[in-house]
C-alpha cells in the first residue's frame, strides 16, 4: 500500500507575533483543520511586516511544499504589506479588482465611505482566486498553491471554510495519546525507541513530558495513517507505561 | 544618536507543534524576556524532529542574526534530535560530557539508575557552555551564538534566567497601546500612515483590529527606542482615535 503524503507550510506574518505582543493561535488552528483533510504541516515561519522577508519566505516555502497558508497583513493600514509582497513573489501585477471592490461596496453601503484605505483591501494579485471572509467581508486570496488569509483568528477560521474544498489531500494521519502520570521519560526511552524501530516507518512515536508543582508524567503519542497499526501501537504504549510502574490512560486529543 | 539594534531568531523544534497537538507558548515567552534586554526577535521558525531540517534552519538563522534561541528536542527519547543536529550544524564532535554527567548523577543518585537513555541528556557538542535547568536538571547548552533549550515551557523560563547575563543587548524598544473600542481600521488608516511617515523611522506604528460577537475595535501600537518619541506618539494615537469618533484608552501590555 502506498500512502500519498501531502505537506504544507504555514507562514505567519506580523511584527506583533515576534515582539511578544500577540500569542499566535493560527498555526495550531490551521494544522488541526488540515490534518483530517490529509495534509500535514511540515514547517512554519513567523516573519515581520517587511516585504523582502515575506517574499523570500513564500518563495522558499511554495517551492518545497504542496501548499502554503499565510496569515496576517491584508488589512487596510500601512503595515499591511502581504498582498503586494505576494504579487512581487509571483512576479504579477496587483491592483484593485472589481469583484473584490463589489464585496466591499456591498458591505459598507449606506454606512461608511469606501475610502482609499478600505479600497486597499480590494487589491488582489492578477490571476488570484478570492477567499470568502464571513466575518468582516474583506477577502483573502489564493494564488498558485498559496492561500493568503487575514491574521484575526476568527477570520482565519472563517476563511478556512472556503479553502477546504480546494485542497487535494493525501493519507490522513491519526494519533493515539497514552498518559502516564508519575512516569519519567528516562524509564521508557529504550522501550519507545524499540517500538519506533519495529514499526519501520508505519508509525512514528513521540514523547512529551510535563512538569508541574507536585505533578509530573509523560504523554506518549503514536501517529500513523494505517488504522490497524495505530491500534497495535496504543496497546504497546500501554504495556510500556505499565512496565515503568505507571497506570496508562488513553486520552482524547484533538490533533496528532 | 545612533541606536544599536540587536536581533535574534527563535527556532522551535518538534513534530507536536506542527501537528496541532501542542500550542507553542515559548516564542512569546522568549520575545518578552529578550525585549527588556535590548534584543528584538526578528524571525521564528518551527521545524519537525528531522535532523536535516534542524541543521538547515540553524545554519541559516545563526548567520543572519546576532543570536538564535532554540527550544525542544534535548530530552532522553529517540525523537530528541536537537543536540546531535546542533553538533552537525557546527561541524563539531558530540559525546557525553563529564560536567553534564555529574549534574545528572547528582540528580538521580539514590533514586533511579542513570541508564543509557538518561545519559543521552549529557551529550553536549564540543566547545559548548552548559545552560542550567532549575526544573529537571538536564542542562541546555550555548554553542556560538545559539542557545539550545528544552521544550517544556517551565524549563524554558528557568533556562532563560541562566541566559540573560550572556546577552549583549542594544537599544530597548518600548511601546504604548491605545485601545479604540468601536473604531474600525478603515477610519484611521490614512492618519496612521501619516504618523508613520512623519516619524521617519524613530517610531513604528501597528494596527490590530479585533472582532467578537457584538464587539469590535482596534488596538493602535507605537514602538520606539526613543522615550520622548513614544510620549508624543501616544498623544498622536489618542487624537487619531478621537477623530474617528472613538474614546481612546491607554492600556498596559507586556510587550511591544
Amino acid at each position: 500500500m502506498t500512502l500519498r503524503q501531502v505537506k504544507a507550510a504555514v507562514l505567519l506574518i506580523g511584527d506583533e507575533l515576534l515582539s511578544g505582543r500577540t500569542q499566535d493561535v493560527n498555526l495550531r488552528a490551521i494544522s488541526k483543520f488540515l490534518g483530517p483533510l490529509g495534509v500535514q504541516v511540515a514547517e512554519a515561519r513567523v516573519v515581520s511586516d517587511v516585504p523582502e522577508a515575506i517574499v523570500a519566505a513564500v518563495n522558499d516555502l511554495r517551492a518545497r511544499y504542496d501548499y502554503v497558508f499565510s496569515t496576517g497583513g491584508i488589512g487596510p493600514t500601512h503595515d499591511d504589506k502581504t498582498a503586494d509582497a505576494m504579487a512581487a513573489a509571483f512576479g504579477v501585477h496587483i491592483g484593485v479588482r472589481e469583484d473584490a471592490r463589489a464585496i466591499l461596496e456591498d458591505h459598507y453601503k449606506g454606512r461608511v465611505h469606501l475610502n482609499e484605505s478600505r479600497l486597499r483591501m480590494a487589491r488582489i494579485p492578477d490571476g488570484a482566486l478570492l477567499i470568502a471572509n464571513p466575518v468582516s467581508k474583506a477577502p483573502g486570496f489564493q494564488i498558485g498553491n498559496v492561500f493568503v488569509m487575514a491574521g484575526v483568528p476568527s477570520i482565519v477560521r472563517g476563511m478556512l471554510e472556503d479553502v477546504g474544498h480546494r485542497i487535494e489531500g493525501g493519507a490522513v494521519v491519526k494519533s493515539v495519546t497514552i498518559r502516564g502520570k508519575g512516569v519519567v521519560e528516562g524509564a521508557i526511552a529504550e522501550g519507545l525507541e524499540k517500538l519506533e524501530t519495529d514499526a519501520v516507518g508505519a508509525v512514528s512515536f513521540g514523547s512529551y513530558p510535563w512538569f508541574a508543582p507536585g505533578d509530573y508524567g509523560v504523554h506518549l503519542v503514536a501517529r500513523s495513517a494505517v488504522p490497524e497499526a495505530l491500534v497495535k501501537a496504543a496497546q504497546d504504549l500501554k504495556t510500556l507505561i505499565l512496565s515503568a510502574g505507571g497506570t496508562p490512560e488513553e486520552i482524547e486529543e484533538g490533533a496528532p
